[in-house]
């Protein structure tokens, strides 16, 4: 079996204005849906974060992907980590800097789910079961919480449906204190059968973000598992004096602060178990991690760490090292959505209820149109592949937004700077 | 696809009276043949180190392979885990013991194998496709060393073939001097064509064996790799003082003292790269020997890390901590030489020479018999599953060799003690 062809397709889907600790998101997302094609026509999917760059960076490897062998995978991470290399360097033998290791990640994460997806349909199975096979047939996710203006995103801008109802309604809804973001979650959940729940926060004064926290616990009860992530915008003494007013009422506390050193060190001041998707993101990142204790919960993301069988292997990691493992997530559509189902159906350590932003977004390029979730779950199968099949004609819709929305990168700084001129990201804000 | 069938066949294959740091190999060693077969009439094959204890665990594992989907392969060593957790302590859901978690590995490692074989087989590619593909197509293995007496083993006890010539000569002569070595290094090498040796020591005074390593470097040259494992029986005191003898003679030095406290501190003194298959054997182990540094080569073994994908997990592993990893091997046939094979070829950091004892035997339950080296490598091709084919005839004779030698489990003390009377196994000896 050969790939024979490799389509890359940026598309741009409809994203309200959520806030997070870098600004304001777009009115439109902007991910990458890529395609491999087999000389026997199966075709297999992937999709990852998007933007010009990662076009590019896509582009730039074809060669490395046309004409390989599908299951030849190991060999084509090679091949594309030491392109990235060379791409930086100059030297295909240089030492591997941190940022094109990232790409090199990012891009062969793509094609690899997309090559497992070809496989599974080529012989008849899910992918699931090329990475040791499901230990669950059902895939718990949380509700991802956000502070956000009014306004539903893509073609509508930011205005809002007047007739919209149930989770269309709140989705659109501004969600701007602890009441609102009460308010958001019952509608999610109510929608979505979500039964823990994620607050992005970095957003407002650390106290605002604790009494949501307080606020989400007297609505939904201490059964209720609830994180929050203020994307470590805060110092260590901050994180330590609202971790401490925390303690009791969280299941995990993402990233309150920035670097393993400061993470350890509310680790070490702080009874909550604190988890990561921003200090320690990659391979390289793990012995510093192990070394300073800086987090118990790694938050895996496939697209980060170069793939699902490179997340098979982070997760053994974690079982090695004591560590929990649970999944971050971006605004995406359902073929990551998928992949990201499989994976944690296939980790047996993976025990957390994953995130998604799959809620907040509306399109969907596949046959069938929008992924179900069922009681809060997405159900893994036996079908072939990923499950899924592309929607042509959906997919060039969104690839018409891309084009026509004029985005080329995500600038969360720049769309708040919009509402709140002159408004700036600070690594550390409070 | 369904496991109808799982076929245990225990055998002895005729073992040369080798000497190591437990005492003398007996005439036989023993191994088991695993052979799952699935409702569509495909067969896959495992092998691993032999004995009653282990038929028994296996036959005790019965009901967790038969009716399985192979496919489904960390859900199988999840229950099979689970199973020695509760023979151990009678509880399912008890703490795993060190024990318990070994047995468990060892067990599921060779039907992980005989899963992959048949797999590979039903989908028309080779294991280590199953593994993320090649990234070498010829595997390099070291000549394996030993001191030993005069002898072939098996049906011939210890006697000799006066009409052997070549390596069949060299395989049944003593070798209980460097000079000795040298001359069974040769007559290997030219044999089988490898280009690195690795002497097993702790059998001889260390000065003997230092001596030795001197010697094959000034018969080979210095561009030949050496490595020598004393099998732990130096103290670290013996192995500071040999060690630094032989720093700038070593590719590595594998296991020259006991535990990774010892292993660390020698570490710390010598200029050698230290080696393991004794104090980091398990995933339970790697967090002491990163935090301590007690090794920088991690030897890996399918049969005892729980299966090739466990085992391309701790290749993961030795990249993100920086370990160097080679293979270990026992005494075994053509199943586990191609297993270690598909492994090697499978994993991009394993880029020292596979140990193996395969010289050291001549029976082979394969169609077509013995394996070949070409050039002191294994080719990997792209026959289906492990590329192999059983014997059925010559499996049913090695199975009567275990019944008639009358051997259940190793023990190298035992076997020693008949040509030295009193002889008593030292963890310590130097």
């Amino acid at each position: 079996m050969r790939i024979t062809d490799f389509h890359i397709t940026p598309i741009a889907i409809s994203d309200p204005p959520l806030l997070n600790a870098a600004g304001l998101h777009a009115p439109y997302a902007l991910r990458v849906i890529v395609e491999v094609v087999s000389n026997d026509d199966i075709y297999g999917l992937g999709e990852l974060p998007g933007g010009a760059d990662v076009v590019a960076d896509l582009e730039a490897i074809r060669h490395l992907v046309v004409g390989r062998d599908p299951f030849h995978l190991t060999a084509m991470a090679m091949d594309i980590e030491a392109h990235f290399g060379e791409a930086v360097s100059g030297d295909r033998n240089a030492m591997r800097t941190t940022i094109h290791s990232r790409r090199a990640a990012r891009s062969f994460g793509a094609v690899e789910v997309a090559c497992l997806d070809l496989i599974g349909k080529a012989i008849g199975r899910p992918v699931c079961d090329l990475l040791g096979g499901k230990v669950r047939d059902r895939v718990p996710f949380s509700a991802y919480l956000f502070y956000k203006y009014e306004g539903a995103g893509g073609e509508l801008g930011f205005d809002t449906d007047p007739n919209a109802t149930g989770w269309a309604a709140a989705r659109q809804a501004a969600a701007l204190t602890p009441e609102g973001i009460v308010a958001q979650a019952q509608a999610m959940c109510q929608a979505f059968g979500f039964k823990s729940l994620k607050l992005k926060g970095g957003v407002f004064e650390p106290e605002v973000e604790v009494n949501t926290i307080f606020a989400l616990r007297e609505a939904f009860g201490p059964q209720v598992p609830l994180r929050l992530d203020p994307n470590a915008v805060w110092s260590v003494d901050t994180a330590i004096a609202y971790g401490k007013k925390l303690e009791g009422a969280l299941e995990y506390l993402e990233d309150p602060t920035r670097g393993q050193e400061g993470m350890a060190a509310v680790a070490r001041a702080v009874d909550i178990p604190l988890a990561t998707n921003m200090c320690t993101t990659s391979f390289d990142d793990l012995p510093g991690s192990i070394r300073l204790g800086s987090e118990r919960v790694i938050l895996s993301d496939h697209h980060f760490w170069g793939g699902l069988r490179a997340s098979v292997e982070l997760a053994r990691i974690c079982r090695t090292f004591g560590r929990g493992l649970s999944m971050h997530s971006n605004s995406h559509v359902g073929i990551s959505l998928r992949a990201m189902a499989h994976l944690a159906a296939a980790v047996p350590n993976l025990t957390y209820a994953c995130d998604t932003h799959y809620p907040w977004q509306v399109e969907e390029p596949l046959v069938g149109g929008r992924l179900q979730f069922d009681d809060g779950d997405l159900v893994v199968g036996d079908a072939p592949g990923l499950g899924i099949e592309l929607d042509r004609v959906a997919l060039a819709t969104l690839h018409e937004n891309y084009v026509r929305c004029g985005l080329t990168r995500r600038d969360d700084e720049a769309e708040m700077q919009k509402v709140q001129p002159g408004w700036k990201f600070k690594a550390t804000r409070w």
